[in-house]
């Protein structure tokens, strides 16, 4: 078997093209391919824009189309946290384009293997995922398995750092609110000023919580002002600094809730883990009587502003059951708007995947 | 930012009808569905004579066409028990009907996280659920479910309540039968004579089984009359009583198993679990000798008798190998039956969903 | 309700036929299916031959084509060990080819239980499954479940005993390595001078490995020399004693993996799982310097050898990350390969179901 290595290598790569296609349409390891989505501070407003433009026009196209978008594509959900939400949401998003899925659960895979996240990766690459949506417990992680791949990876949350889809989401139910018909008829014009006298609040566990971060880093850049609410032990005074500069001069930290909401036109409240609190050492009824969104502070203080919280909620704790189902909650908005921008972002990393391969 | 709130609720109005379509074929929070499968009760007879129409219908359709009755419709399927029977029953019936299905199970889900029902149903809802097949521990939670999210809810076990696809899939088996040729033509009436003359013994751990309360509420109603056999511990002598009124007249607690035997044209036997037997200071080989379902005693006491068991089956405790697999046996023919039902259940409750909205 | 039985019987038999048209499909409990894989010493070189013409078919086949095969089949998943890569293998293999899949793994089911895997089993094909791929922590266990359903059986690991598609797949890469273009075209012939000349070392956990043990029964028999390679306490010296007679020739226990990589063509790694090194008191560091794979040896002793490893690997113990990702290896197409096997298998068990069904 002389000329083995020669022979090889040519055969292989005629095998690779024959076998694995999806390889060619991935960029190479080591780059970050362009149609991932591991932070929102990569996101350009342009690819804002035109994210929440695909949106639209995949709500409003027919069924029977907008169903096979994705007919004979494959999109891997890897998930090392459980999360129903989140999962769920891009599972339905994913199924209802018409694409073929497969759920990889920490609790079922051989994770508790020791395999790595990368060869992982590479392994749903070579069963011929084209696309991977991560959620993750190590900050980081999405960047991580994004270079190994090479594949489109969306962040479905990675430790403390992003959860990037919940800040488009929550960005389209605040424009939605805004903006109403302007954006279903797919117009919105996304800049430094589209959210121009917006002040949003974000109350809660801020410290430990990958979605205040997403949209604290999301928000002002379209010109919104966030102020981040909470006792210190949840909100250290120094949080607002480490945001990059361009955000920081949006932001403020504030300690008083009832004065956040006089100013606020979106309240957008974080759940608080009870077995954190304990840690924390946190009391629970004072965190209530200062911090809990209850029908007569909000009638009292913001009686026009949109209530949001990406859940799950803990009703009697961070926010009451009234307020949550009231009319002023847009709570139910924002699971709906996360299956729509979650199709664009499934629709939008295959479609670039293919433009990619073709080139 | 003025008038915001005004122009808000009209936005918001606007945005709910093109986003949310199936919100508009719900029924209101606080309603239960029509389409809902909460309890046996609730079924009239002539629902319980459509399901079954609607059964044979479907069974008897060409695979192309039932394949697409349920296309592009989502189905949750809820389940915070583990069940592998009644979770891939439900599962294939959807998936065979076309209908996009999500499974949100205990093990993998927001539920440790203390997200309630309520929140986890509407979140579903949000996410464009169009039915949920819900098990619970807790007795009242389908109706709980039903009720915060006007869906069509299946009950699929709710604690020791009911397991109404239960009683109609041991229904349809005893009906094919008992009449044969006539259920398959889609000739059935359902009447309080249709199982006249017709005994039913339920025998094993009455106290604890939504299997045996669904069946026992249910088969009266069809004249059928029904004996629950087992020792005190696993069947109190009140427990006819709890019963409403009109079932219990047919119905009576009995401690003979062989007594039973001599007059049953059914035999319905029921799990018992091992560690239910030590709580309970049960004497397993006592209740081997008086209550399991043997050969010898099948065929002296009930030698045509059609033997059923819900499954999972426990093979030499409450029944044997033997029987379980022999010629009186139908417990594969309630598995079949169990499909057919349940894809007659959910495109009874999305038929209804749509005509509800466009009503 | 007099001669009830004998109705019984003839109606029972006409419902069989109307409502479970797969049983007819399958053979009687008691035969293993023919197209059942439940080890690879059953599998005649023919059927090798078959299976691996059938795999460049459906490879090649148009997606649009190839997407429909299985429409409306249903083809059950029966993990009782998670194993993420062997099943997301099989189920998108399943799903890319149109079919309906369901999976029941152990932590969702109910064989917590005590439902005998028999049970499980019928209960599956009652529900309409027409073929089953089973991982199961115990030998014979695929064997068992063939025996008791009559359906074709896919054995996706059974304890320490086989893990055929596997094997199937390492062959079709040392194949596709040693032929390139032909086996693409479809042309290769499989008999006992195939793997003539081609020497491969397996390396590593021999004796807990169901792939070696797979490997070591098919590779000889199409003309391979077999090297078992790792220390005493992960190979004894009568492993090779062990494999039956025709194979043995082939086959050679060895313990200098420097002089085995002399001699090979293809290098199989094997996982060294940490928990099982502690349990033999095997030194860690030992093992790595005599037995690892990495890119100073494989330059020395191997420099055009083929490296393989069936997943998941652990980096820096028995293999390297160099090697792993470097030219020489394979070990991702073993993925891809393995894809395009299981689709075959899965669509000789559905033609075979149908061909029995209307023989």
């Amino acid at each position: 078997m002389a000329g083995k290595t020669t022979r090889q290598s040519g055969e292989r790569a005629k095998l690779g093209g024959a076998l694995d296609t999806q390889v060619s349409r991935a960029f190479s390891p080591g780059v970050v391919h362009p149609a991932s989505v591991i932070s929102v501070t990569r996101l350009t407003l342009d690819d804002v824009e035109q994210i929440l433009e695909l949106t639209t026009v995949l709500e409003r196209e027919p069924v029977e189309r907008r169903s096979k978008r994705l007919a004979h594509r494959r999109v891997a959900l890897l998930f090392y946290e459980s999360s129903t939400r989140t999962r769920t949401s891009f599972e339905l998003a994913a199924k209802t384009l018409g694409a073929e899925t497969t759920l990889v659960s920490a609790l079922s895979s051989s994770i508790e293997k020791g395999e790595s996240l990368k060869d992982t990766g590479l392994n749903l690459k070579a069963l011929g995922a084209e696309a991977i949506v991560l959620r993750h417990p190590n900050s980081g992680s999405a960047q991580l398995l994004a270079e190994a791949t090479g594949l489109p990876v969306l962040n479905a949350g990675d430790g403390m750092h992003e959860h990037p889809s919940q800040a488009l989401l929550d960005l389209r139910t605040i424009l939605s609110w805004k903006l109403g018909d302007k954006l279903l008829r797919g117009k919105v014009k996304v800049s430094d000023t589209t959210l121009r006298g917006v002040t949003v609040t974000i109350c809660g566990d801020i410290f430990h919580s990958r979605v205040a971060r997403s949209n604290a880093l999301l928000l002002p850049r379209l010109g919104a002002r966030v102020l981040l609410c909470g006792p210190p032990i949840l909100l250290p005074e120094i949080a607002a600094e480490l945001l990059p500069e361009k955000a920081s001069g949006h932001i403020e930290v504030r300690r008083d809730f009832e004065e956040c909401m006089r100013e606020s036109d979106v309240l957008m409240m974080l759940r608080i883990q009870k077995e954190r609190l304990q840690n924390l050492q946190l009391n629970l009824s004072e965190y209530v009587a200062e911090y809990q969104l209850g029908p007569g502070r909000l009638a009292e203080f913001a009686p026009k502003a949109l209530v949001l919280h990406p859940g799950p909620m803990v009703r009697g704790l961070e926010i009451t059951a009234e307020v949550a189902d009231g009319a002023q909650s847009a709570i139910l908005e924002q699971v709906t708007h996360g299956l729509s921008v979650r199709r664009a972002l499934l629709v939008r990393a295959l479609s670039a995947a293919k433009k990619v391969g073709s080139a």
